[in-house]
C-alpha cells in the first residue's frame, strides 16, 4: 500500500486550525473530504504540523496511504481541484512506507511577519506594528533562544513529549522593506511558542521589557511571565525538513 | 481652503473597482463615506487612477479640499478607522492648491504578479500559470513598447484624451522566486492596457504568438489582434509619481 506525502498550502484566515475539531472548519477536515471525493474511501491524513486557527501553511506536509492504484503525480491536481481555493496541494510523491509527516520530521520552519506600515493588501497575513521597535534588542532576544533549551515559559498548554526542550537551529528579525520577520528553526515547537516568543521580543522592542527581562522570562518556566501572544495572522508554516 | 493629498491602499478583491458606482463597491465612495462621517460633508475624492474590478492598489493617490480645521497628519489615522479593513489611507498631507491626484500626475507604475505553482495564500493576489513560459521572448515584448507608441491595440474603450499614444518609460518581467512579476511605468495608461498587454505577452511566452506578431499587434492599433486580459486580481497599481 503505497505512502504517499503530500505538500500543501493553506491561507489560515478562514480555518480554525489544521486539525479535526467538532466546531470550526478544519484543513485536515477539507483534504479527508476530498480524498472521499475521489477514491470514495475514508482515509487518514497525518499533518506534519498542528497549526492553530488563523495561522497560515505554504510548507505543509501531510502522509496518506491509498490501497488504489493511482498516479501519484496527478493526486495533487485533483485533490486542489475538489478543494475549496483557500487550501492547495502543492505536489504529491511516493515516500517509503515508514514516513510519517510528523515523527519523521527533523526540522521544521516558521515565519512571522510584522507591518510596520498600514496595510489592506496584507491585513490578514501580518501584525500590524507602528510603534518604534530596536530590531537590534530583537535580535539579541533572538540569539538567547538559540541552541537547546526549556521553553516552558512559552508554551500555552503541558507538552506532549513531556518535557519543554526544544533546539532552535536558528532565529533572526529581518527586516524587507516595509515588514519585519521573524524566521525560526528548531527540532520541535511547542503549542504557540513562536507567537509567544514573537510577542514577548515585540515587548523588548518597544522597550516595555528590558532584555536582561527576556532573560529571566525564559529562565522561569512559567508562562505567566511571557509577553501576550502575537496574532495568529502574521504566523506561517513555511517548512518541515525531514 | 487646504489640498489634502491622500496616499491610499487597498486590496480590490471585494471592490468594484475605484470609481463611484450605482451597482457595485467602489473605493472612492468609502473614503468618502469615511470624510463624511468625520466632517458631515460631502466632500469629492479625486483619485489618480480608475482602476478596474478587483484591481490593487498600493500606490494611490487622491486629493480632497476641506473647509474645517483640522489636524492634517491625524487625518490618515482617522480615515482608516471609521474604513472597512480592506482600504487604509496610508498617509494625509497638505499639498500645493493646484495639486489634482488625476492631472498633475508625471509617471504611474503598475505590477503585474504571475505565480508559477499553484498558492492558497497569494490566490487573490496573482494569476496561476502553469504551463511553460520563455521569459526572455516576454522581455522581448517588453523591450518593443519602450519609448513613445499607439497602444489601441491594447485599449478596452475610446482613449479619453482623444488619442492612444503613451510613453512608457520602463517595462520589465523579473523572476522572483515562484512568481513572475511584470512592472511597468508611462506617462499614462489606457483602460485594461496593462492586463491586455500581459495576456498577449503571456501568448508569447507560451509560444501560442510569434514576437514578430506581437509587433505586427502594436502596430495594428486594433484590440481584436491582442491577446486575453490578464485576470485583475494580479494587478497591483503601485506608485504615482508627481
Amino acid at each position: 500500500m503505497p505512502n504517499i506525502r503530500l505538500d500543501i498550502e493553506y491561507d489560515g484566515t478562514n480555518f480554525a486550525g489544521w486539525q479535526i475539531q467538532k466546531n470550526g472548519r478544519s484543513v485536515q477536515e477539507e483534504i479527508e473530504k476530498a480524498i472521499q471525493k475521489i477514491f470514495q474511501a475514508s482515509i487518514r491524513v497525518h499533518g506534519g504540523g498542528r497549526t492553530d486557527t488563523g495561522v497560515h501553511a505554504r510548507g505543509q506536509v501531510a502522509n496518506i496511504f491509498i490501497e488504489k492504484n493511482i498516479n501519484i503525480a496527478l493526486l495533487a491536481k485533483q485533490l486542489t481541484a475538489v478543494m475549496p481555493h483557500d487550501v492547495v496541494v502543492k505536489k504529491t510523491s511516493q515516500v517509503s512506507h515508514d514516513f510519517h509527516a510528523r515523527h519523521s520530521a527533523k526540522e521544521r520552519r516558521y515565519r512571522y511577519c510584522i507591518s510596520r506600515s498600514s496595510t489592506a493588501v496584507q491585513r490578514n497575513y501580518c501584525w500590524q506594528v507602528f510603534s518604534q521597535l530596536d530590531v537590534d534588542a530583537m535580535n539579541e532576544c533572538a540569539n538567547e533562544i538559540l541552541g537547546e533549551h526549556d521553553f516552558q515559559s512559552f508554551c500555552k498548554t503541558i507538552a506532549e513529549a513531556g518535557h519543554y526542550r526544544c533546539n532552535v537551529h536558528t532565529a533572526n528579525w529581518v527586516e524587507v522593506a516595509q515588514m519585519l520577520e521573524f524566521e525560526i528553526t528548531a527540532n520541535r515547537f511547542l503549542h504557540g511558542m513562536v507567537r509567544a516568543l514573537v510577542g514577548t521580543m515585540v515587548n523588548v522592542g518597544r522597550g516595555h521589557t528590558l532584555l536582561l527581562d527576556f532573560k529571566s522570562i525564559l529562565d522561569s518556566k512559567d508562562r505567566a511571565n511571557a509577553g501576550m501572544s502575537a496574532p495568529a495572522k502574521g504566523l506561517f508554516l513555511e517548512e518541515i525538513v525531514y
